[in-house]
């Protein structure tokens, strides 16, 4: 059994990770950290959790067990300080923020207002995307998981390939997020039952901080320079998934879009093209690591339509499937 | 008092109407029917509603009163044949389906995958957006309301004014309705609670009925021709309201395009222009016939926002709008 | 047109009576306050709310127009202070607290925790259940408008009349309530979106401040003592309406519960006996002044089901309906 | 590995149990049917369900693997005609319809409407509450599994253990269930999104069939006769989940409730006692196996409350808890 930290182990992701661990035939969580949390048990803080040990949080300057792989799941300003520490101690580290994503320091430093104190290790660090990095995962020592809009979005046009270059650059991607998506644990106003029931609204509007990543990765590799995204996200009531809806522009008519993302998908587990895009519904990919993809095009229009749930394939289970490459396991194992 | 009848008044806009015809000072429902309902009375089949008169659903073939003003609230193939028997005999008429909206015959079977039996009428029938056709709306004998998802759109794009000019014929409409703005009276099994709650999806993407009178209508009065329209609905888990994002390509840079909304729209009691998109939401609008309309504008780039209530703004309270205009009324009369 | 002040016109409650005074033929307010948010306008702080003028929120010790009735919705301590001043004023003053409603001192103090500081008022107020204190309420000065909870338990057992002798004075009343009618305004970590949707629970379980006001009246005017009561209210993930399920039992086999609650409340325009319980639920009272009520026996049990708006029958329609007694109106104007 | 086979495999509980098996380290799913969905595969019908074999499904009629465990998801009707005929082949069966619960025939056939054609079996079978009958259950060849408002009420009654020799045997059950426990796959106008959502309501007062079963098993084993049992379940517009509130009358006062129902669920894994009422909700028991039970006492009044997962405690996962008994397994394996 390979072991694994959590650090900041109360939230969300952390929750879903821990669930996932712990039916994982070759992992098992030995360690779980949350300043707040600290010295409650597992079962206190998440009853409904099914996990075969009762951990207790500890703080994150405790001890962590000596070569265990560590996730990172805490805020920004935390990873900063928390991953070159880690990463000095000799740990495989992935890390859940978005301080490791952008390879434009003053890119990132504008769009996350925050100073970055550990930039250089952004070189060392795999963009978790294990469809775009697989070889890179592979046995990697640092690993930057995604962000889940960013998942939705950069898989869905990467999976289009060398169409990317009959494509304008130019991509609309509107999103509409559940609201552990968007940041809801904090039990702020915005995010009281009577702002989000029988509500709906758009936010963040071309200001979010995960357009640049967007930016960098979806036309990863195919020569091209980074597109322009219009990322306007929005708040569903209801509690998980992602659903995009994205706009491209084609230079010629009734591109072979399906078919190319069939093709370019065929020997994926995670990636399901569905043959139309109504088909696409977040109940489909719900607590699952799938992504699901469809298109329609008309003309030189094409619309393309993904889902994923945030928690997993935008959040935990890429986790566990970047931790399957980087300890060497099976990249489905435990996943499916 | 000018009587009022409704025929088809067991639907959604038909309750709405209701409501809203009980509460103005000088209108008075006097004849209702629904094929199904009838010989039922209001408050069986709407407990909920206050209305000073317990009237009883008659069939759309009974005697309608002479001289009430007739409202069409039934489907698309009903209205076809009844609008122009009411017009016969003299009835001031208002259709809420789809059937008179579209002046191109050809275009309207093939969306509609309908023959259009009493096409002429089309060109008598004023298209129902008094903050764009309010002068023909005056004392008019014959009246289409537009569609919901329609009316949010067009009129954010229309309130542009001349700016229209400078943006580029191609506009992304990508609306978010709750399910009585998506048909979810019928029960199938497409609007159960399990296929809605917790879910999200698209539909009929790019294949809307509403996108041709989306097309024809947004650039009236420009001078230019028919934009081409990308409309992809979705169905939200909530009851009431639609939520447009719209994505435009301008010429030029930085476009004052706030300043012209709130200019255009400035003697309008019904639409308000907000600051920040990130302001428009269901709520603000809900039961209400306001438009909320905000923009964004980063570079060439413009992204709208705009919500409305799909059965006011977008049915039931227009069409008392509309009312108004057609009996001589104070345009906000039961309105605000 | 009878001028109406409310104090403390920011919360679920005053949103509510605002829209109906909006709509009422005789009534006009002309005051609003709001500590908190005193400077704004009311389309700013209720952008859905229509109200022909646009009032702007005074602060509570703002010199209120002389003559009005003052709705006094407001916190228990406020209202402690500030109903006095009023009603000095010779104001005549509805209070929407719940310090007026107990005759018993030190139950109170208890209850509430809170020390009474005008308890001589309680004597002066005449309880605002119209169905139960008709002939007081007319021309009252001082009325203190009864809990939704309460109102939604009290008045399906007063309904009982005589068979009230014939029950066990012990009644289990377990109801279920939307946020609104829990207290929801708060944005604590107890309402968040998170704590309510897709979850249940009940809360202060025999504790509830309602409990003795409950006992207090319900079986007013039959001669009998306080009854026991087991009050358990529970929280809906909706946003508004309460459901009471009550169990009595009875001396006697089978008796006429239906029948009796139709004969007692045949001149009640607001209540509605519905021939099964099943037929009851929150969306037929939703947004109305109606209780519907039913009952099922089976031997000596009696399962009495009610409903109401909590935010209307349970709050602002039910104050609206008190003061159309207290200043001489027909009960029933504006409100149906 | 055991092998399991499911007849009736396309309803809600049949898919989470295919998911609970799926992980369960000692059986596998080897054949499943559903007369509907026939041809069909596992990922077509439940495209979130993560199963290692994409089963196909077969007919009800078609051979079943020898040896296999059955399990019996079908409605009544079928389970009348099934149970015998696996029986017969020597293959052991839990079955979850109600139709082997009740010992009564005629008590059955009135509560069911329905004429038993197999009576002789319900003495072979073991009611499937594995905290009440578990030396019973230890390598049963026939289990009747309970139903899931059943399991709420009667586990939560039966661990007060010599104490309910001091209640009266009057048992208020007011009981609140999401859609999937009230039978909501059926797509009828019952179980519209317009129908549930911002809506709640109580149905078949006194009259569900379930009634008769808690009867017969929340006093098992005390010497007493059967309970009169007021039964009465309400639909919350919520997935899954019940939370069934309980009102009992002790002879005597300050019956120590709490500290008894520590005791004697002491050894239980799945039970957990909770220190205040308060504390119960569907969250923390959502997807479990657990039920959460926790009590107030007032004098001689004893409040109960209750809480599981319908599909999971109430179904799925209580049959496996059983299957785990019956094939001589550790009771937990698999489920925590």
């Amino acid at each position: 059994m390979s072991e694994i930290s959590i650090i900041g182990a109360g939230g969300f992701t952390g929750k879903e990770l821990l669930g996932l661990i712990a039916r994982h035939p070759k992992y098992k969580t030995v360690h779980i950290t949350s300043d707040k949390l600290a010295g409650k048990s597992l079962s206190e803080v998440f009853p409904d959790l099914i996990s075969p040990e009762n951990l207790i949080f500890k703080r994150h300057e405790d001890e962590v067990p000596k070569g265990s792989l560590v996730v990172l799941a805490v805020p920004n300003e935390a990873s900063l300080e928390l991953a070159p520490k880690f990463l000095d101690k000799g740990h495989k580290v992935i890390d859940l923020s978005g301080v490791y994503r952008l390879h434009d320091q003053s890119l990132f430093e504008k769009n996350y207002k925050l100073k970055h104190t550990s930039f250089s290790l952004t070189d060392k660090a795999v963009f978790g995307i294990p469809e775009i990095f697989r070889d890179k995962l592979k046995g990697a020592d640092f690993v930057s998981n995604p962000g889940c809009f960013s998942t939705s979005v950069i898989l869905a046009v990467y999976l289009l390939g060398d169409l990317r270059k009959k494509v304008r650059a130019r991509i609309v991607a509107d999103c509409k997020s559940g609201i552990s998506g968007a940041g809801g644990r904090v039990e702020d106003g915005g995010f009281s039952f009577n702002s989000v029931y029988e509500n709906f609204r758009a936010y963040k509007i071309l200001t979010h901080q995960h357009e640049p990543e967007i930016q960098e990765y979806c036309f990863a590799g195919s020569g091209l320079s980074h597109p322009e995204i219009l990322f306007v996200p929005h708040l569903l009531p209801v509690y998980r998934g992602i659903l995009s809806t994205m706009y491209l522009e084609a230079e010629s008519e009734d591109l072979p879009i399906l078919q190319t993302l069939k093709e370019n998908s065929k020997s994926e587990t995670f990636v399901r093209i569905r043959e139309t895009p109504e088909e696409i519904d977040l109940a489909k990919v719900n607590q699952t690591n799938f992504l699901d993809i469809s298109a329609r095009v008309r003309g030189k229009n094409i619309t393309i339509v993904s889902a994923l749930d945030n928690l997993m394939k935008g959040a935990a289970s890429q986790a566990l499937q970047n931790i399957n490459l980087m300890l060497g396991e099976k990249e489905t194992l435990g996943l499916i």
